[in-house]
């Protein structure tokens, strides 16, 4: 090991102290602790987080019980913020850059980086803890028992600690609680991921979405921008026709107001046979099932983006796939993260993505509890959860023009 | 309708009687019945049959109770014959051509016809009896009462009538032997075509082939053409390994053969963590879904082949498709009758696909009892059954060098 270069990257030797949203119990609310957080090891980052936002993933996993999440844990995955420290080995970042963690590694070495046709890392894959050595770097302030990590990001807290891998630059300009949604597997990744890579949606094509939470919608958006004609937007929120249509759908189907038909039936009516391409937004495993039955024969192609709970298996009749259709599931919407998320940064800022219609809601940190109430109970997209001070002193380096709503 | 035209067209008035082997009850062997074979009726072509092969297909619906097939029928859908007559406003073909029968319509008309994507004819979709009106041309001789059609062709009789979409024209030379494997959704249609159409396998690329029948040699064949480096089949038939390594494989697996280990963990383990195609050529929803299990994070394409019983559903963990896996499905191989069946009768001319390895048996028609026989017990790839005179007059064109085996 090259000592001299090392001690140079190396700008962090001591904890830090902060506040953490701490889930001590599966769908318990989050608990606000003093927590300690250890300087970034050999290619890590350790990140001032300025806001996080919360996705319905947080939510599933918040919820699940047994299953990958082990408690005391922090999560949180969509985040911006500046690069406090970094370990040794971290060339591509340094203190004061602003950066977005991201869920999804891009290690950039591995078979998968070096190819075009994936974006799910193999050389670190998916792994409870850091992902070179599977421990934790956060631990309660008072006892010194460890917390776990989540998804290899835990933006619930004042700091985090994520590896070099999971960490994308961007430049300057890009407000952060706008930069938190492009870290986001779901809604820019996943949505207008989609519709670009996974689907790669011609122009003139029909397209329905069902779910029109944030994933949906940008998909709606990004099929849009790819000069989809039909749009076909599926939920059960009467509410979501009007944004919907303002993000691209075109047609609004309520499962409740269809009588006896199945949603693939009206589908089926609209488009005369079945969409060219079904998005599922969800991650239920009987949506799936709709989706698929409401794509077209001979090229219909199903993409499955939702995170189900894990255990219900996606169940397609074997007669049915047969006639050239197709199931694809992508993560982040098959983008790779260092290099999409800039351009997307870009098309924001060039005006051609819309990003603002997301952002429903703002609260502070302490109130992030209510953030989950609000997305369980859909009544919000993005809820974006200011650290504190972040948000008022400037450095977030524009000024957001919707009211902060705190918990009444 | 342009009268003069279509009296011109119009070739044959009366009904045939001939020899076919009927199916009465499901599972039970056919009966050989003299029947009536009307003449074909507008689009329709009436074909002398020169020889038909038995495909695993035939002998699922055969033995399937209740579903599509109704019974009394005539089954079989691989063949290779010559027009004896054609209806009204049939130009593509003449009488005296040499012609293979296909289940799968081609129209020319509709958007799947005239798409790159598709192969799935929506303009003639599949429906129990013709095409056009659901009736038949059969019917028993002594009493009239009508056989139903199986699939657009019905191949296990001396003469029947097959929508012209139904219908591809060959030129001479090609041995109807061979033709009628082109004929055929599997060994070549789905083998062949789904290496090079449904996949588009790469250079240097690995594939799994689950079930080293005639589809699945096809498939391993095709893969090899296409440049596979590693093309691994797998069978619980130990005989499969020598024909496999003459058509392409490069590594056998026999699940009997592996201890504790799944297939998948095999696979995964020779190719470095997954295949990047999987190819399902028998019908089992487990096997899809080991299949499924056995392709490559990030890329990995399971491709179903196999027609099951179409009961149980195709099983796949909602988590393990998000890794940028995907499921397509597909008849006769993505591939377009009219337009690829003479491509590949051509390259059989060449001598760039191996067609001769596929036929391991060749019997009368009044053995055709005995050929269902042989297939259900894993005994053979391909058996020709040849209608009366058909081999030894000369019509045929070409000697076979085989001897033809008769039911001892």
């Amino acid at each position: 090991m090259p000592a001299g270069k090392t001690m140079e990257q190396n700008t962090a030797t001591e904890p830090i102290r902060c506040k953490a949203a701490v889930c001590k119990v599966a769908g318990q609310p989050l608990e606000m602790e003093e927590v300690e957080v250890a300087p970034p090891r050999a290619h890590e980052v350790r990140i001032r987080i300025l806001c996080t936002s919360l996705c319905h993933t947080d939510v599933t996993f918040w919820r699940m019980k047994g299953f990958p999440p082990r408690h005391p844990s922090i999560l949180g995955h969509e985040a911006a913020g500046v690069v406090e420290s970094v370990g040794d080995h971290v060339h591509e970042v340094a203190v004061g850059d602003t950066v977005v963690p991201v869920f999804l590694a891009q290690c950039g070495d591995c078979p998968d980086c070096l190819s075009d046709r994936s974006n799910i890392c193999s050389g670190l894959p998916a792994r409870p803890g850091m992902p070179r050595d599977g421990t934790t770097r956060f631990s309660f302030a008072a006892t010194g028992e460890p917390i776990h990590n989540f998804i290899g990001v835990s933006s619930f807290t004042e700091y985090t600690v994520v590896d070099v891998a999971h960490v994308v630059r961007l430049e300057p300009g890009v407000p952060p609680e706008k930069a938190c949604l492009l870290s986001c597997g779901v809604s820019t990744g996943a949505g207008i991921g989609a519709a670009w890579k996974v689907a790669a949606v011609e122009r003139g094509s029909s397209v329905a979405v069902f779910g029109l939470g944030a994933v949906g919608l940008a998909v709606a958006q990004g099929c849009r921008m790819r000069g989809a004609k039909r749009i076909i937007g599926v939920d059960m929120n009467p509410e979501k026709r009007d944004i919907g249509k303002r993000l691209g759908i075109t047609d609004f189907i309520n499962p409740d107001d269809i009588g006896e038909r199945t949603v693939s039936e009206v589908v089926k009516e609209i488009t005369g046979g079945g969409a060219d391409y079904c998005f599922e937004c969800i991650g239920s495993t009987s949506v799936m099932a709709e989706a698929f039955q409401s794509s077209r024969m001979g090229w219909g192609k199903t993409v499955v983006l939702g995170v189900s709970n894990g255990v219900a298996p996606i169940s397609i009749p074997s007669q049915d796939i047969l006639r050239g259709r197709s199931v694809v599931g992508s993560l982040f919407g098959g983008l790779k993260p260092k290099a999409d998320i800039p351009i997307l940064a870009q098309k924001y800022l060039d005006k051609e993505l819309e990003l603002d219609e997301f952002v429903t809601h703002e609260m502070g940190f302490h109130d992030i509890n209510a953030a989950f109430e609000l997305l369980t109970q859909g009544k919000c997209l993005r809820c974006i959860i200011w650290m504190d001070g972040a948000k008022e002193n400037g450095s977030v380096g524009v000024e957001n023009g919707r009211a902060c709503k705190a918990k009444a």
